[in-house]
């Protein structure tokens, strides 16, 4: 089976077009953009579109590339102390030579919607992050939506990034999974996934994962993205299908969850700083 | 094979009074213990004893369990900007209620000799943190004194805790190890076990890794701890030496070792704040 991330992100979405009609102001988020990466300016405005869907103010800090890293900071300070801004996005990855955690860091953590700070990562083992990561939080939305049960399983993790394999790695140990994270380095890669009851794919090269490496029934999270011939694919070769109890397509699967996610958490960065 | 901490401890400790002695002043540790565990308190003192010996000025800082959490981070704060001292360890557990990982966070970064800081950690996976947690350090150390190949090879930790299994798990997977993190709702345990090549446990359950759930020739490193019958014992039967590479016993083991690389990291931090 195939899952429809769009009909889940379009659920998502509702909800929080619902709830943002009831507030006294627009949530507002900040994304800081340094330097003119093309595929983050993809997703970028992937957000900027979603936003805009279910009311949220977007706006976008463009920076150039040869911006250092005291003044992305200074921005992101000033983001931090301005009472409009709810949520702030710093997109990755950042230029040649910036210290990313340094700079994630500086994020004040009621504002810190992409939950990447090291606080935020740090806690998600524990349960006491205040925002899951939106690729962690599509990945557990999946799961839900399939009643997939999370606690006593084994969750195999591809790929060990800041931005999406590990938070979703320790969002998944948060949840009560067992869970292996393979690298760059790791040997008898098959041999593993095969024993994942969870398998989430985060390394952006395709058909990495072939139906032989998985075992039948498994749920299968592609998060990889990877442009080949102008066509996005993912990391997990479409076959797989046939043995998984399903698998998340690329384009169309965890992409635009995680996107309606991030608009949930940049909703909650509202209610953080307006409810008391 | 046991591994003889103690051994590995004094190596490092004969390394780092050679140092100390070449330096303009001695490092300065400061402990915050905060309430009246008596386990914590055990583990101050030794930290303590090592300090003395190898000439590291160790400065314990009693605070009362009623102290509120606010009051603790004054202090944190208070040594933080006082630049007679090198390191702070916050002792954990910290009494109920208290918030570890803000407490924890409050420490500046290049003081935080126990590494577990929100930023040391997430820094782990990358190789870009700071210090590295003194469990972890000690694993690390072990490991390469028995000329463990770590890239490559598939690591298991059992128990996943902020103080010694996540950061070991983390060095690990930042030295190029697959890694395996079990935890209280991990099923058919013996199974994972046996994949291990490395196996580290950090629960503080005797005897929960048994003969049975080890492959021959598997590194075996016991961080756990209990107390049972008036004696220490870790999470590892002591008949699994029969099938392992090694074992690290406890007491004797990865304990004394952790205690040397908290000095060295103390070294180390007062590198960095005396040499520009």
């Amino acid at each position: 089976m195939l899952i429809d991330g769009r009909e889940i992100a379009d659920q998502i979405e509702y909800r929080v077009i619902k709830e943002i009609k009831t507030l006294s102001a627009k949530p507002h988020l900040a994304v800081v953009l340094v330097g003119d990466d093309s595929a983050s300016r993809i997703y970028v405005h992937r957000k900027e579109e979603a936003a805009r869907r279910v009311g949220i103010d977007f706006f976008l800090h463009e920076l150039s590339a040869n911006t250092s890293q005291e003044e992305v900071m200074k921005l992101v300070r000033a983001l931090n102390a301005d009472p409009q801004v709810n949520g702030i996005i710093v997109q990755l990855p950042l230029p040649e030579g910036f210290d990313e955690a340094v700079v994630l860091d500086c994020v004040s953590l009621n504002k810190d919607v992409d939950g990447i700070s090291s606080r935020n990562l740090a806690c998600l083992p524990f349960g006491t992050s205040i925002f899951v990561p939106a690729t962690a939080a599509a990945v557990l939305e999946v799961l839900r939506s399939q009643k997939i049960k999370i606690i006593g399983s084994h969750a195999v993790v591809v790929g060990g990034g800041r931005v999406a394999g590990l938070p979703v790695a320790l969002s998944l140990l948060g949840e009560g999974a067992t869970i292996t994270i393979c690298a760059d380095k790791t040997k008898n890669l098959g041999e593993l996934t095969r024993g994942a009851d969870i398998l989430v794919s985060a390394v952006g090269r395709a058909s990495l994962i072939k139906l032989a490496m998985v075992k039948r029934g498994v749920a299968v999270l592609d998060v990889g993205i990877t442009r080949k011939e102008n066509k996005l694919c993912g990391d997990v070769d479409p076959v797989v299908e046939r043995a998984a109890r399903f698998i998340t397509p690329v384009p169309g699967g965890i992409g635009p969850v995680t996107v309606a996610k991030l608009l949930e958490n940049t909703l909650k960065a509202w209610r953080l700083q307006n409810i008391h």
